[in-house]
């Protein structure tokens, strides 16, 4: 969690609070004393790797500094049904009034992270990287992509502006893929590579010609992708790109790719199922 | 659209933009002049309900004020793959500036509208009611709120300040459901309801005899909701709750509940798959 | 204070003090040296209830971190002139600099908590509520609310997303009151109550008829309430609003109503004379 | 308004429609359709003079930027009930989201005016100003202070960065009002004037050889006012303060000081009755 | 500007406005009327290159959308003394308002631009690209980076995440050059490229062993640049920093490496001299 | 830096390193460990004057509040190079992410303050100020003229809101000196001051007669100044203003005026050499 823009990270936390409290938690203000102590442990519910871990003590601290946040799991460890991962003691108000966006948060992530290592876990055995996409929640990039790297994957570019990946409508407007890459070559800055998505083979010699860094092979078949990375041979960087899934990546690492995206890890990743379980002290 | 707080939408809207634009489009800064028009149109890749298309403005003219945006469809229609669902015209920089934004959104939207549209048809002859949770994507929740009623359900409460939910921690505090109960309905203002949570048939009674007004059954079995429903015989609303799944949701509506939670819903909403297909103009 | 919204809190209090300091306390920085130390008492400079004090501890840790704030009166107490309700200790430039920001404060929620508490008193043999409207100053809803409940009132609902309240417009558009109570009952979640606005005996039947859950007799004379009390005759709450004073609020109570809503209670308090004496310590 | 700081207005109409509007009007949403076109005028209910008419038009195209706002009386006008204000027409579920912090605005406001006037028009053949001071509502000075303009009166000081106002700890601090002044007159920019805080003959003595700007005689009774005004002789501005009333004020303007400061402008400002009467249309 | 992140944009003009006007131009509402018209144009006082032109419009939108604003001379243009740059037409008091802030931008990036464009004209006739750096105004990066690039510069890295500069500290931590440039390769996104920090041959011969994309010659001199661009000879982009001034840039050049980076460019930038002639209309 | 406003000083801090960290720093954590401490020294490289000490503090506990900052030199102070000016110890990878954001803030305001000591030693002899005007860097204003205080120069107004400076417009659209003057006295607030800026004799006498209390002698000849110092004779405080450099402040001085104004204090500063030398620790 050092690794994460702690602007952002408190801007994010903060937010989320206030979106679920609101005017209070007027139930707990209700019924449980404002002396009342707990103790609340995050107990995972099914098997998964974890994300977020860091952020719990960002939650409960904002929420009240006196909260004592303790983490009994590494970030990133695979758990199962029952494991405990984290303690949060002192008042139960502040913990009851924190638990939502908690849970909220390392369910997501933990999500993430438990898909990314489920795809990585399948292709271990190939010198190929799992990376996401810009699919990912409005706001939450940043520890979305977090997670993927938690769960075992790569990034792939931030933004718009941290990589140069060329498409059909940047072929078309600079007339040809050729001109496409010498414009980017000349314009962006010189630590950034140059990304040709291409569909078919002719693109891809175009590309090799033009000397990309990396060319992005767009749902091809696996028999295209097998020729494709066979014609490139080393001189540039291959990803496959399009329609991973868990059924079908293993075949798509054997072709020889580089790098395997998948929308998916962010775009339509489950909760991982985890619990607070709340116990009052005398 | 015209339902939603404004002032949230912008700001979602702004920092989504500025989350995935960075330092600029670089690709497209090097490659399409300026001054290159184009169109383009968002389609349906696959069968779902739409929602979120009135972000599809909000968006494009918050990254360029002169594109003009045309909605072809009704938000909450249900589409099938080809369907035109947008279109935006102008310069064609800005239009691929505001695009994986616009789709990250309507994705997402349309997945959460299409998932719960699919459990409110299996239910449909019956006189209940599919809600949401609070387990959404951290903020995020007005937005994903919406969709769930674009799709047919139901809302339960936004935060922790709108009604009150009474849970085993509540009522160990406050000790008893007696007495959670009248806690809070001396405390809570006058518009709110007061809902309980409980596992047996005895807290079941407890309830009624506290008259509560909304009694939610937490993981019971089928026959136990049904048992419950005919205890509580129309004094409080039934809510049932917990592990709802496409399989067993019509089973749970049989059994006379007036209200089903579904966390699902929004916790692992997948995205439906729509695109933008850009056409340069000369 | 641990029932407020933090998030909302620290950008408040951030806020107040950003405003008021603009680029610096020129007096302050010309005249004291940074190393002077001081002792600050707030003390009451008039009779009433106190609310805010939790507030003191938010504006001087803001304004410097090492600053101890001691608190010495209860929240809601009753005070009299004379009477010490905190301390603040440490430099003397920094307790200067957040002084007016802190009465600012702590002088208008206890304006408020007093108004209430001298109503609420004028009632106390009275089954009945005094509630708040949403006649807040803008930003400071959450605080304001926040000190009618300080002062014994309770509050009405907080936005217009919490609670349903028909009014004449709305029965207009809707086609009556019995139109418009179904449309919300359908509508919003079920968790919500549903309250009518009414004017006439025979907007008070409709109402009933529709099963609301609260009416609200408008500004109807004393004789009119009565009447209509003993018409709802328990099957819904009753709620006396508009014109509310010191002088009649007695006699409202008297018809039986449950609540009386009073939006001077926010719209027209008047500060509680408080003062910060400081003495330089050597 | 044209003399407001944009960025603060736009920021502060943002927060309070937020504030007001939550999830979304639940009761308009559910009642009046989309469709539904409504004229809403904004009348007074009490004589006054009003202040915050531009903000009207702010609010409203915030909420709907398809509104029409027509301002029909002089923003600063004397207005007596049943004089009609402004109007807007357009979507009735927009004009109904924006109606309350409106009114809440232009309320507050206008109370801050229509009080200011009442004093100054008390003192009108006096050469004599009213002015306002830091005791404002938490994030709403400028407004605040545009009221008192508005109604007549002058700004003191706008926060603790714009002027100097030595008080008794400046003076202990710094060892004397001779001290003080000159500490003041090094450090503080050329532009700024220095006001010294009083209370006896003898510091207006010492102020004076100190060559202030400003004197301000703190609580001083009619008759010392008059003296030390007798005294001063024009060598600095004269400036009453504490505890100044509608009952008081001739007599204080009578001793001939320049300026009154009157904290209850602002503190203990009471809202002016306005309403916002809606017709729907067919 | 359509290359700019609208929201930053918008957000950095609103922040600068809220800035510079406070509480309100008291000059100017003092002493023109409402209603006075005008008419302002940016005028050339020196000889450089016009950056921010764009940056005129958002402003003075901002300030007033009725302000019309006519740009004359293209962005990145060369400007001698006396020409018209841009005319802003409107409400005196409005152009007033937002004179200091426009001219603060465009003076401060003009000024950028012209020094870039000199540093770039004398190096014009060889192969190697002037850059950037990360010693940027807190806050403006995004602008004075656009603003290299409009003086005829490249960008450097915008933010530590977007690209990889292994400095001493990294190598010492990673145990050699190889260890961190094989970690680097190993955790960054495929998409990055590696850059080495070097002070010696041998450290280079090390960085091209381990295929390092760009080798940094830091403060080398003119002849150990020659040289180790003859031993680099291709296989890694070569960039010269450290100490860059217009006097040494040319010889700089002359040693063949591709890439010279310039701190200079931002952290000692001075303003160009720009002026707003402003003419009241009648 | 207790004189800065902190609500501000955290907003720029936090923004800073938002900028400068992104996604976050990829090569730090590709190469360092998280467990890796490290001692980084502050050390100046040329001769200067020291500003912005304390912001180290405030960035480096933003970063990371475990780290450890000791500051060794008083802020203000002359340092030489090789002057340690201050040190932060802890992990490696929180300093590296906080470096690049402290330098870039100290180098500026160092640059700012050590040439703003220059003018005032040059001017030491004369009873002069040397004062800023408002072209400075948009948001960064309230930093750039506590940098100029702290290189012994003084402020001018901070905005436009806290002065009242008339020039040529507002004298023509008021229709003359006099009358310009006489609606700034009546409007703006009694503490402030008018300051009407000349370009003739003609106008120094209509200043005077309006009893102007500064005299802004714009862009004259020395022997103009000497003349208007003469004419003016103490009957208000003179500023010199336009064009003044190192070389000619020393004859401006000369001329007996009061105030002189040096925009090129803050729109053209350099920054001040500066390093940050950081040892691994084991």
């Amino acid at each position: 969690m050092k690794q994460l823009n702690r602007s952002w990270l408190r801007d994010v936390v903060a937010r989320a609070l206030a979106e679920d409290i609101g005017y209070g938690d007027i139930t707990t203000q209700a019924t449980i004393s404002e002396d009342q102590k707990a103790s609340g442990v995050f107990v995972a519910k099914e098997e998964g790797v974890i994300c977020g871990l860091p952020l719990i003590e960002e939650i409960f601290h904002y929420a009240d500094p006196s909260l004592l946040v303790s983490i009994w799991v590494d970030e990133g460890s695979r758990v199962k049904p029952g494991d405990v991962l984290a303690e949060v003691q002192g008042s139960a108000q502040a913990i009851l009034s924190g638990e939502r966006v908690a849970l909220n948060f390392i369910q997501r992530l933990s999500g993430i992270a438990t898909q990314t290592r489920k795809l990585v876990d399948i292709v271990a055995d190939f010198p190929v990287r799992i990376v996401d996409t810009r699919k990912t929640v409005p706001g939450l990039r940043f520890l979305e992509k977090y997670a993927v790297r938690t769960g075992g994957g790569h990034n792939h570019r931030f933004s718009l502006s941290d990589a140069v990946l060329i498409k059909d409508n940047h072929i078309i407007a600079a007339g040809g893929i050729t001109a496409a890459v010498e414009l980017a070559r000349k314009n962006v800055p010189h630590t950034m590579t140059i990304e040709v998505e291409v569909e078919t083979e002719e693109q891809v010699r175009e590309a090799l010609a033009a000397r990309a860094d990396i060319i992005m092979l767009d749902n091809m078949s696996l028999e295209q992708m097998r020729e494709m990375v066979k014609l490139i041979d080393g001189r540039a960087k291959v990803e496959a790109s399009g329609n991973i899934t868990e059924e079908n990546i293993r075949a798509v690492a054997e072709t020889g790719v580089d790098i395997i995206s998948v929308g998916a890890l962010t775009h339509s990743a489950n909760a991982l199922d985890i619990s607070l379980d709340l116990k009052l002290l005398e």
